[in-house]
C-alpha cells in the first residue's frame, strides 16, 4: 500500500515510517524539522542522539528488508507543496502526525499560540484540499488527543453521543472541552476533518490519542542509528517519560497539584498498533471515524508512586515533589473514557507495570549523559495572571 | 462606555459604531477595508453607494448631538497592531464582525478556505490575547452564526445542553454539524473564546446570529452619505437581500434545491438592538455566554414566495426559479432552535412581513442602477465533484 506520514521525522511519525516500511508498504514521509527547531528554541534536546532525516533512513535501506523510504522536505502550511507531494505519491493512507503538538508550547505566548493554531489548522485543510482534488478515496488517518474532551461530569465516548432531548434524538459529535490552546487546534481540526467527510465524502479516522510513552518500537530497538526522539522537558516532554528521566539523573518527579488529574496513556508500541489497524481497516468513504486511543486510565501521582518503586528497585532514590499546578484543571474529578473500538479491531495492549518502567530506565540510564536539566522543572502557566510571581 | 468595534466598515458594524456613538457612547472602530477587496474580487459591488470610512465619520460628525468615532486601519490578523489598539482605546466592550463572513467564498478554493479559517481564527486568537494582558474584565461581544449548529435532528439550544449520560449528567457545549469551513471556523472561535474565559476567567458573549436582512437602520436612514453597504451577489448576498434585488431587476429567485431549507432569521435592526442588550447586560467574569441571535425561523422558499406576492403588490412580475443546490445541506429536515434569552432581556422582533420587504424593495429600486447582474447565479458549489458539468 502507498502510506505518505506526515511529520515522519518525528517521535512517532519515525517509528511509524520504519513499522510501515518493514510490512513491505511503500513509504514517504514530509517534514520540514521544524519539531527540532521548536525543541532546540525552548534550550532542550532530544534523550536520544538522533541522526538527520536522511541519514537515518540510509541507515534503515541497510536493514536486511527493508522497502525503500522517500522523503519531502518542506512544511504542511504550504499549500502548493502539500498538493504537491499528494499528487506526486498518490497515497492509499495518510497518517498526519505534522503538527505542534505540546500543550505549553502553545500557552507560552500569543505568538506561540498563533503559530500552534496555524500550522495545525492550515496544514491539516491544505491536506483535506489536496486529498479531495487528488486521491479522493484515500484514508486519512490523523492523529487527535483524548485532551479534545477535556474534564466533563460524563462517560467520553468515542467521537459521538447518542443524545435524547425533549422526546427527539440524535447522534451528535461528543461535546468538547479541550484543555490548551494546542488541544483546541485538534479540535479545530476535528471539525474540518468531519466537515470533509460529510461534504466531500472524504473517508477519515480520528485516533484520539492517550499520553504516549516508551522509548523504543520492534523496528528502532537494537540499531542505534534508528532510534527516535525522546524529550523529557516541561514543554515537549509527556508525564511518564519526564518522570522516567527525572528519576535516573536524581531529580523530583514533578507532580502538578495534587496529582489526582487522570488521563489515557500507552505505549509507544500500541501507538504503532493501532494506527497499523486503522490504516489496515479504513473508514467508508464519507466516514468521519473516531477510535480513543490509549490502553489504560492512570492519575499523575499514581504514575509517581510507579515510577518511585520501579526506579528504587533498581536503586535509586526518587523524591516526589508536588508543584503549584502550572496548568489550569481540574485535580480531582470524575474520569472514564471508552476505548473499545481499537480492542475490538484486534489491539492487544502493552499494559505498564514497573518491568516496563525498569526496561525504560535503562535505556534512558544509556543517554543519561546527554540531560539538559535546565528545562525540566514547570514554568510555563496556563494563567499568568495567577502566576505565585504575578503576571509574566 | 468605551466600545470598540472591529470590522467597522462592514455591512453591521458600520451601522453598529453609530448606533452605539448616538447613544453616547466613546466608539472607535478598526477595519482594513478587506470587505470591500473582496467583493470587489468576486466582480460585485456593494449595491449602495458607501463612501469611504474617513468620509463616513466625517459625515457622522456633522450629525447633532453625534460623538466622535476614531478609526483604526489595520488588520486584526496583524496581533501587533490589535495589541495596540487595544490598549490605547482601553475597552469596556469590543464587539467583533471583523471576519470573512461568506460561506460560499470559503468554499470556492483552497486557498479562500485557508485565507478565511486564517483570518477568522487568527484576529480572534489576537483578540482574546490583547483582552488578557490589557483589558481583562472588558466583555468580548463577538458575532457567531446559527450555521455553527447546522441541521441537528434535535431542538438546538443556546450554546450549552444538559445531557443525561448512563446515569450520570453534565451541562456540555451544544454539538456542532457547521454548514461550511467559514461555519467551520466560526465553531473554532467559540471554542477558542470558551478555553479563553475558562482559562483565564475573561467574559464574553457569543451571539450565534441568524440570517440578517435589511438596509437601513435608526442612524442610517435619511443621510445618504451614513448609508451601510447592501451585498446581493451568490457570494456575499444573504437570501432575502438577494431575493429582493431579484425581484426589482427582474431576476428569477433563485431557490437553491426545493427550499425547504429552514433557517432563522433577523432584521438588521433587530441586531443592532441584540449586540446592545448584549453590551449593557455582560456576561460575568469567567462566563462565555451564548444567545442564539435571530427572530422568527422561515424556509427558504417561504422567503420566496413572501418577496414575490410583495413585489407583485407593487407591480414587478416575479418567477422563482429552483436552481440545482450548490450546497451539501438537507433541503427537508427538523429545525427548531430556541432563542428566548436575548427576549428575557427585552429584545422586541421586527417581524417579517409585505410590508417591510415593500420597504426594502423602495430603498433597492434607488441604486437599482448600480445592479451588477453577472454575479447573481449560484455558481459557488460545496462538492466540485458533483457539479453537473464535473469536478471544477
Amino acid at each position: 500500500m502507498r502510506v505518505l506520514i506526515l511529520g515522519g521525522d518525528g517521535y512517532l511519525g519515525w517509528p511509524t515510517a520504519l513499522r510501515f516500511s518493514a510490512r513491505g508498504h511503500e513509504v514517504s514521509v514530509v517534514d520540514n524539522y521544524v519539531r527540532r527547531h521548536w525543541v532546540a528554541g525552548v534550550g532542550s534536546d532530544s534523550l536520544t542522539p538522533i541522526l538527520d532525516l536522511e541519514a537515518r533512513i540510509a541507515a534503515w535501506a541497510e536493514t536486511p528488508g527493508a522497502a525503500e523510504i522517500r522523503s519531502f522536505v518542506g512544511s504542511v502550511e504550504d499549500g502548493d507543496f502539500l498538493e504537491g507531494v499528494v499528487a506526486e505519491t498518490r497515497p492509499e493512507a495518510v497518517i498526519h502526525y505534522g503538527q505542534q503538538a505540546s500543550a505549553p508550547y502553545s500557552m507560552a505566548s500569543r505568538e506561540q499560540a498563533v503559530e500552534t493554531q496555524q500550522a495545525n489548522v492550515i496544514g491539516n485543510l491544505n491536506l483535506l484540499f489536496a486529498i479531495r482534488d487528488h486521491v479522493p478515496e484515500c484514508h486519512l488517518v490523523k492523529l487527535g488527543t483524548m485532551g479534545e474532551y477535556g474534564q466533563p461530569n460524563i462517560d467520553i465516548e468515542e467521537g459521538y453521543i447518542r443524545i435524547e432531548h425533549k422526546g427527539r434524538s440524535d447522534t451528535l459529535p461528543f461535546p468538547k472541552l479541550p484543555a490548551s490552546l494546542y488541544h483546541c487546534s485538534k479540535v479545530h481540526d476535528s471539525t474540518n476533518i468531519h466537515f470533509a467527510c460529510r461534504t466531500w465524502g472524504l473517508r477519515a479516522t480520528d485516533l484520539n490519542q492517550g499520553v504516549v510513552y516508551g522509548i523504543e518500537t520492534e523496528e528502532t530497538a537494537g540499531e542505534e542509528r534508528l532510534i527516535t526522539r525522546f524529550d523529557y522537558d516541561e514543554i515537549f516532554g509527556t508525564v511518564l517519560n519526564r518522570f522516567c528521566v527525572q528519576a535516573v539523573i536524581g531529580h523530583p518527579l514533578t507532580v502538578y497539584g495534587s496529582g489526582g488529574q487522570t488521563r489515557g496513556f500507552l505505549n509507544i508500541r500500541d501507538t504503532l498498533n493501532c494506527v497499523d489497524l486503522a490504516v489496515s481497516n479504513p473508514a467508508a468513504p464519507g466516514e468521519f471515524r473516531v477510535f480513543n486511543q490509549f490502553t489504560e486510565q492512570f492519575s499523575v501521582i499514581d504514575l509517581a508512586h510507579l515510577v518511585k518503586h520501579s526506579a528504587e528497585h533498581l536503586g535509586y532514590s526518587v523524591e516526589i515533589q508536588h508543584c503549584d499546578n502550572p496548568r489550569v484543571e481540574k485535580e480531582e474529578h470524575y474520569y472514564n473514557a471508552q476505548h473499545t473500538k481499537l480492542l475490538d479491531l484486534g489491539l492487544e495492549p502493552t499494559l505498564l507495570g514497573e518491568e516496563l518502567v525498569e526496561s525504560m530506565i535503562h535505556a534512558i540510564e544509556r543517554h543519561k549523559g546527554r540531560v539538559i536539566e535546565a528545562h525540566i522543572d514547570p514554568r510555563t502557566r496556563w494563567n499568568p495572571a495567577k502566576s505565585p510571581a504575578g503576571r509574566a
